[in-house]
């Protein structure tokens, strides 16, 4: 694949409207980035809009190649969910499998790793050849049942409405991998997945502020431009917030950057903003997010992993029976971003892009 | 130790100025930051600077509690280099060293920790017992001795200008520690530290930073102002780039926040902005960076581990002979931050400034 030169064709497109799972209406496409001409167009992977960059567009934009298509999507993409094999992943030598996985996730914000080994090794192979896996106040490379020492929801049986991870640091966990090994009744139940529960959910973040700033922009703004403290403070010992406050949505005319949302997280709203507009702006965000058409519902399944975009991709589950062993780590954006460059363009032109030298 | 409450005094010392190697003249200390009303006192550490927050100060800022007073330095602080030592950091049950090493990394931006057994295990529990040790393309801990393989100039036994490392991730590394374990000669040569060059030089990023604001305003604002790429090319399929550009100098009007410098890890000057103006800029901060009164020099020893703020010392070496083995880690900013905190104030008063309850 050879990097866009000059001035070029981008495409937000909204995931196959026509799917099993169609919602009722068409996803309403009318682009209203500043500066850029758009173009719709219907062809056979759904509506897709066509952003050209106009004249108000500078070289040091035209060059940052990982603003490439980015796919929009809601509750449909569950006919078609994006997904490569681990052994095309993992095989040697050979580098398109790696590229498919980390060009879908970049326009996507998701993919599953499909007949990956059951094991906790095989997951950790699998991340540590995308990038170093991080390491924080929990560890690296995890593998767990729910326990409460740990402090944190995650590692509960409880219901968790959609949400962003690690909203605490500077820099928030860029991917995440969840891969369940064993979902096991407790002594009493049938071990039947669809009546334990425990379903997955997961929600576009950029689709909802897409769809935020088209029907609310005032609320848009406002997400955009009020800066919150966030912190982490349920374990002993530590007690993270991040450099300075961040707003829940990060975003220039021309692209959504990352988002951060989880009310366990989130500080007081600073007193020197208007409060109340933001709260009312945080109800109109909370419920596009929880518009049943913008959930993709799924159940995790063992060989199947999940790897999201923790920058875009809000994640969440139903309330679970028995005991599910769950493995998984994070890896940085930065990491992530480097393999997919590496592994979907000449390096020259990798390097030479890094560097604006064009 | 109690967190200030309403508005309050902060410090901006200026490092004694009567030590053995004062400099030609007292540093000037005519505060100009706005909106601060500052006062000049002399006393035995030297010239103290105070800075009263004025009217226009908001409450968020007081609430952050790690705004607290910060010592800027140049080569004077030599005579009296902030030290802890291994024993009472790791004391079990009593936190009072680890509070005096946090409380100093944030006040200097380096501390030395003196009498540490001189082997990388020692290394490694120090390090953890601050905070989760970061893991990059470079790995986490590291014991190394010169290696081309590593494609990065720290591996070789070449002089180094002062630098920040890391400056192409999102968020460049926090603390960073160096323990030199050995320093053996060439077979030809005497084992005598001196001789075989490899002294390691510090500088005070936001001291410099605060030179340049006073004598060369608009380079200051230039350096603040115009974001630059920053990129990792060396090693094969990593090719690492930031979220967005960064300046080479991120401050407010009334704080430093972080400094990035390291001209081998620099793009191309965006070409939409005043090119030479910038360069101009970026020769006046290098002459202030290079000012052998701006120079901290040492030599590092086993033993002796040093820390430092990669987002506010800059750090270098002169070129040396022989074979060094030198061990460390990064340690990321939050969890650094969140240990200071943890170890020097009341639980709840921490966790109410972070969410910015008041």
């Amino acid at each position: 694949m050879a990097l866009p030169s000059g001035p070029t064709i981008r495409a937000l497109r909204l995931f196959g409207s026509r799917g099993p799972r169609m919602t009722r209406r068409a996803p309403r496409v009318q682009h209203d980035f500043r500066s850029y001409a758009t173009t719709l167009e219907s062809n056979s992977k759904g509506l897709v809009l066509k952003v050209s960059e106009g004249g108000k567009s500078s070289p040091k934009r035209l060059s940052q190649l990982w603003l490439r298509d980015q796919t929009l999507w809601n509750a449909s993409i569950a006919s078609n969910p994006p997904e490569v094999s681990f052994d095309s992943v993992m095989a040697k030598g050979d580098v398109s499998g790696m590229a498919d996985l980390t060009e879908k996730i970049r326009g996507y914000g998701i993919c599953f790793v499909t007949n990956t080994p059951k094991t906790p090794e095989a997951t950790n192979e699998l991340l540590e050849a995308i990038g170093p896996i991080r390491n924080t106040h929990y560890g690296g490379f995890y593998d767990f049942v729910p326990d409460l020492a740990k402090a944190d929801t995650a590692y509960t049986n409880l219901a968790l409405a959609a949400h962003t991870d690690t909203t605490y640091f500077t820099e928030p966990a860029g991917l995440q991998a969840f891969h369940m090994l064993s979902h096991t009744s407790p002594p009493n139940k049938a071990n039947d997945d669809s009546s334990l529960g425990g379903q997955s959910l997961l929600v576009d973040g950029f689709y909802a502020a897409y769809r935020l700033k088209k029907e609310y922009p005032e609320a848009y703004e406002t997400l955009r431009e009020v800066r919150l403290p966030w912190h982490a403070s349920g374990n002993d010992g530590v007690a993270i917030a991040p450099d300075r406050a961040y707003p829940v949505i990060e975003a220039s005319p021309y692209k959504f950057h990352r988002v951060r949302w989880n009310n366990d997280d989130r500080g007081v709203v600073p007193l020197n903003v208007n409060v109340d507009k933001w709260y009312s702006a945080a109800r109109r965000w909370d419920s596009i997010l929880r518009r049943k058409q913008n959930e993709y519902w799924f159940q995790l399944e063992p060989g199947r992993v999940l790897i999201f975009d923790n920058w875009r991709v809000l994640h969440g589950r139903s309330a679970f029976e028995g005991l599910r062993r769950i493995c998984g780590g994070d890896i940085n954006r930065d990491d992530f971003i480097s393999r997919w460059k590496t592994s979907n363009f000449p390096r020259s032109e990798v390097i030479a892009a890094n560097m604006q030298l064009k």
